[in-house]
């Protein structure tokens, strides 16, 4: 294996020419081939291979070979499986390897902060925690492989419109605790190959051209030592750039950014170290990831069926009233709704890939139950209510056990490009579901969609199933799930509001194309909920499954040694079938003295347990998870008090809670000033007795706190107000230098 | 009178310490008296005057003169009168004169931030415009009678807890648009004597230490020119804070604060010109405020009569369900609620003063219907449910025909120096309104209090009358409403919400000791209800009436030369007897590019119109107000554009709505860079026709927007992004440059 002598000895021998031509793309998807360095080839993901067949452009207008389209990560990540996450990422590296690509662009890792951002499909989460759990598995999944990976958008990117240009203000906090957190997890505990950019500002600063994002805190803070490439089309000064850390900007711009970099570097605007450092790390990634031999060959058959189980495995069973589902084999059925004959499978722009064989509902029903009634019941094109084809679906329902309908938003309304302005199902499908209602009270419906779709419809539908965009097996997965085949254990990764107005980025979101003033803070998703005690539809890490479980003997060890929280509770399956379920552990800090969210995800583990199973889940919070960012000091920090675990199946649906204390964190000794309060002076009486006679302030003490009245004013205000009282502050001043004293020495 | 030179000629005279000693108060109320300069009395207010009996303190508990308690300011802002409020402020200053009071030290102007602050009473709106227009006619009518008044607290002092120490953090836009203007206003409209400071502090630093607020702003932007004077005890150094710009230290520490002044001008610390500047000022005010000869004498009586009568017309009523109210003279009546017989008419505090005569609600009804049964039904120490006071409350409604029930925050959970931690009503009290809906329905609940009470009981109750805290004429008012001999006509001048968890500043109100963090900005108030949709119990601006307003023939007329937008609307009393409406006009602007509140009151009139009466009411808003500020900037912005203005009884309560466009402001030539959009070139197509063919741009705009799903991604890109799609980079800049020389020279 080469040294760093060796690179930089590699460095040597290449001309400036040579350098700023190889951090500038030679095309589309390749970097330069500049003489003894091999060029290598960067592939769309992140659900799937997306490599183009020729020339090409980023937002997949033109072809790519044919490959597994697998589920959205939105879907995925509703496993909570890491594991499952992990082999999810080795497939994809397979791949990538039978098709020659050396770094796949993924995982999708930004927060889902408004329901409407266009490209939630593509993100994990509206939590960090989960997002950098499931993002770590995938990263060490494809990288095990051989395959580079490229997390992305870094940083902050949490809309489409506008996305090349609009700044996203941020403040300190709620940037480091909710945006930047799980991309600082994804390096330092994964080190993926690349990292990618975003295209928008972070408060008024482009990210390719952000030193705080690129070096200060990735490269100094972080010590992430991989590539940073820009996303396509982002870099607008490539000197600038190269100068805040941006690596490799694709699609190079040859004629244009080679020149520019080595005027800059001849005329002293640009050190050339700055260029070497940047060519230094694209020299070890090529050598890293340069692939020898020839490229395996991949079953796509035995992909396809990883893709069902994945897509089965994540679905989410919303509602299931009265035990709707799993369908009866023997009972008469309606299948209505185009999107079971063209099913939304996958999203447009960057991620879209050439499926392999898809699979509609529609077939893959047929196949389970043979015939049943069928109505399209609605248009794509067209979204207002076509009554004819209402009239068609409500005779297909009448009479029948069972309507299952599938629902969701078309890709005109949902896709990378674009933010949508509204979670509300076309008028065409709300109508269909009012009308069917009317007629048939057993209807399942199935949800396909890239993200969070609001159902003020539910109560008129006993059966409610979201199965997101589930890949080309979408078909096999849903009936899967839908026949009972495979028991759902799909989690909301995100929460399903009752309307848009309820979303903590309301106010914002979208109100400007130029800012983008992120004023919840912290208050992201079910923080915000949960911290409101706002109703919402189905909350964060809600989903049900066709057995029950019970959770009992839980049990919470704070262990000083190893500096870490252990929780340990009991689940057992109680019903019938064998189910899986998801622990979930939520903080409630009552510490700190700082606003802070009423529920925080710090531990979760799925469980699979046959029918009467139980098994102890262990779950460990180490402390280092229950820091939060002070924007006073610019550190993470820990404070010693009063905490609480909530143990539950989602954020709304808590089993039990445990209190636990902190006291194990050193803390700098008192000192007095003149806004230390009474109560201060109160507390530590029995050390600064001397000090309090000698100034007359037992007195004061005795006066100030003997009346209820006066002593709830009293008690928190800073002893410098004491001058209301007609003590002097000459003597106060004095009083707290000889307290100070005392406090500092001890005698 | 005198000039400039005059009192440049006086400061001439004043040694170093004379001046140091000028600056600091003599002793708790008077400034000091040095060589010929006189001393001036500072006294509390803002609803009344408590011009202390000897040394004092500032939180009174030591002895005032007997005067009137007036209403509190949070129940005459709900007149939404601004003749009233100069009437008001003229009575006050007649009252202070005759007190030989020269500042009366109000009146209290800060957002109502939450309605847990403890201070609320004394405060006018959670709305800045409204604060504003009130204030300026309180002073006015102050001023007018040679007494000073000193507007505070001076800023973003929103919260009881910890106001000695902790810091407001508030963005800049929030800062200036909701916290600062109605200050600005009246600076720049009412020059009053004094501004008081706050003891807060504002981004981490001290008010009295804040250069930007106290001198930046105050001075240089807003030209006051009256003394700055601190709330008292907040000067931490003396020093630093007359560098800021704080002028008068209350009450004075001089064995501290003086040597210190001294000194550090003898040492170069302090330029003494500084110290001149707020001498200067100082003799001014001494030399505008000092009384000439005998003290007025004033009668009582006749104040009390006027306390009355401003108590009556702003109470404001909130529920009227089968018209229970006004009472009925010979019907059966049971009063209940130890509130009749002990009311709370005015707040714990410096503004609490000796009252002359209180009239309990008692006694009033007494007096107006005779007998009634009585009973307390609950306590005011004890706030558990007390079952035997109860039982007899509920013996004593039993079969009434009406019962009126008093209810509201005792003292001790409501005052100045703490902040409240529920809207909840005590137990007590609600347990009691519970037990009497059960054998009665004919109920009227009054509430006494200082700020917002939650009413999830308001169901269970026919009528609900907000009377706040009245002043000592509490009970003629109260009876004056009920009895209706005087007609309510009250609005609400802050939203009451459903729960406290729905209030805009929920998530970091008290949270922390030292980081109060105004993560809501400018959605304070109904502006963030109307903006969010949230259901609210009752809306800013709401108040019914024992008759019927209609409004017709509105109009709006955007006048470019007056630089002003005139709106017309016919009011008329459609009802049976006389009475008043507040004409409201909400402004939505759609105009600018940056996140904007759905409403925001832009204008207002009170109009008393007799049974069947009509008048056309006639509001003006100058353009000036529709500025908001640009953080970017740091200036107030106007655009041109497209603007809604809402007309209605509240801000839910809309009558009607008109468009208007405002187009008459200047804007910067057109530029383009490589972030304008492609949507931009695409309407400039005619001007640059040349460019864009020689650039071969119309091919790519063809290309671009001739496919729909293209199109709505392509327009809103920059232009820059095209590289994605086979431009040059370098081509684009050319392009840029051309079309910018072909946009500035119109060639």
């Amino acid at each position: 294996m080469k040294q760093e002598a060796d690179y930089r000895a590699q460095l040597e021998q290449l001309s400036l020419e040579d350098k700023a031509t190889l951090l500038t793309g030679a095309n589309f998807w390749n970097t330069a081939k500049v003489s003894d360095v091999n060029e290598i080839l960067l592939s769309d993901g992140p659900s799937g291979i997306r490599k183009q067949t020729e020339g090409g452009d980023a937002l997949g207008l033109t072809g790519s070979v044919e490959t597994i389209a697998f589920p959205c990560l939105a879907l995925i990540a509703s496993t909570f499986d890491k594991d499952l996450l992990r082999k999810y990422g080795e497939y994809l590296g397979q791949i990538a390897k039978a098709e020659k690509v050396n770094v796949l662009l993924g995982p999708g890792m930004n927060i889902k902060r408004s329901p409407l951002a266009g490209r939630n499909f593509e993100y994990l989460s509206e939590d960090p925690f989960l997002t950098a759990e499931l993002a770590i598995q995938y990263i060490n999944g494809v990288e095990s492989q051989g395959i580079g990976t490229s997390p992305k958008h870094f940083a902050a990117n949490n809309r489409e419109n506008e996305r090349f240009t609009s700044s996203s203000n941020i403040q300190p906090r709620a940037l480091h605790e909710i945006y930047l957190s799980a991309f600082k997890r994804v390096v330092e505990e994964a080190q993926p190959a690349t990292i990618m950019n975003s295209y928008n500002k972070v408060n008024h600063v482009l990210v390719v051209e952000n030193e705080y994002l690129l070096t200060d805190l990735l490269r100094s803070q972080w010590n992430y030592d991989g590539l940073v490439v820009s996303d396509w089309g982002a870099v607008k000064d490539r000197v600038k750039s190269l100068r805040a850390g941006l690596d490799l900007e694709m699609p190079g711009q040859p004629d244009y950014s080679i020149p520019q970099v080595v005027e800059a570097v001849r005329s002293g605007k640009l050190d050339e170290a700055l260029v070497d450092r940047s060519v230094l790390r694209l020299l070890k990634l090529i050598d890293k990831y340069t692939l020898e031999g020839e490229a395996p060959n991949y079953n796509k058959d035995n992909y396809h069926e990883f893709a069902r189980t994945i897509a089965a495995q994540s679905i989410v069973l919303l509602q299931n009233e009265d035990n709707i589902l799993p369908l009866k084999d023997e009972s008469s059925k309606a299948v209505i709704g185009a999107f079971a004959k063209h099913p939304r499978y996958q999203a447009g722009g960057s991620s879209k890939v050439n499926a392999y064989k898809v699979v509609t509902p529609f077939d893959a029903l047929k196949e389970v139950y043979g015939d049943f009634a069928y109505a399209d019941g609605y248009e794509f094109e067209n979204l207002d209510a076509n009554q004819q084809l209402i009239d068609e679906a409500v005779e297909a329902a009448k009479g029948k056990d069972e309507v299952i309908l599938f629902a969701g938003f078309p890709e005109n309304v949902e896709s990378e490009g674009f933010d949508k302005t509204s979670i509300v199902l076309p008028d065409n499908q709300v109508a269909l579901i009012d009308a069917i209602a009317k007629v048939n009270p057993n209807i399942v419906v199935v949800l396909q969609n890239g993200s969070v779709v609001a159902t003020p419809w539910r109560h008129q539908v006993k059966g409610l199933v979201e199965t997101y965009l589930a890949g080309e097996a979408v078909g096999e997965a849903t009936a899967d799930v839908l026949s009972g085949k495979v028991n759902p254990s799909g989690k909301l990764a995100e929460t399903f509001p009752e309307r848009i107005q309820d979303t903590p980025s309301y106010l914002t979101f979208n109100r400007s194309t130029e800012e983008e003033n992120y004023m919840e803070g912290i208050f992201v998703g079910y923080r915000y909920y949960a911290t409101k005690d706002l109703p919402v539809a189905f909350p964060f890490g809600h989903g049900l499954s066709y057995t029950d479980f019970e959770y009992t003997d839980s049990k919470v060890n704070v262990d000083n040694d190893k500096d870490q929280i252990q929780i340990d509770v009991t689940v057992k399956n109680v019903g019938s079938v064998q189910g899986a379920e998801v622990v979930q552990v939520y903080l409630q800090n009552r510490a700190s003295n700082i606003e802070m969210a009423a529920r925080e995800l710090k531990a979760f583990e799925r469980v699979e347990l046959e029918a009467g199973e139980s098994k102890t889940v262990s779950l460990v919070i180490p402390f280092e998870r229950l820091k939060w960012y002070n924007p006073q000091t610019d550190l993470w920090q820990i404070d010693n008090g009063d905490y609480t675990v909530h143990i539950g199946s989602s954020v709304n649906d808590i089993h039990t809670h445990h209190d636990f204390e902190i006291t194990s964190i050193d803390e700098p000794p008192i000192q007095l000033s003149l806004d230390s309060s009474l109560k201060d002076i109160i507390d530590l009486q029995d050390t600064l007795s001397k000090e309090i006679d000698e100034f007359g302030f037992d007195e004061m003490i005795h006066k100030m706190t003997s009346e209820p009245n006066l002593r709830v004013l009293a008690e928190p205000a800073p002893i410098r107000m004491l001058v209301m009282f007609g003590l002097k502050l000459s003597d106060l001043v004095k009083f707290v230098e000889k307290c100070n004293v005392r406090l500092k020495t001890g005698e």
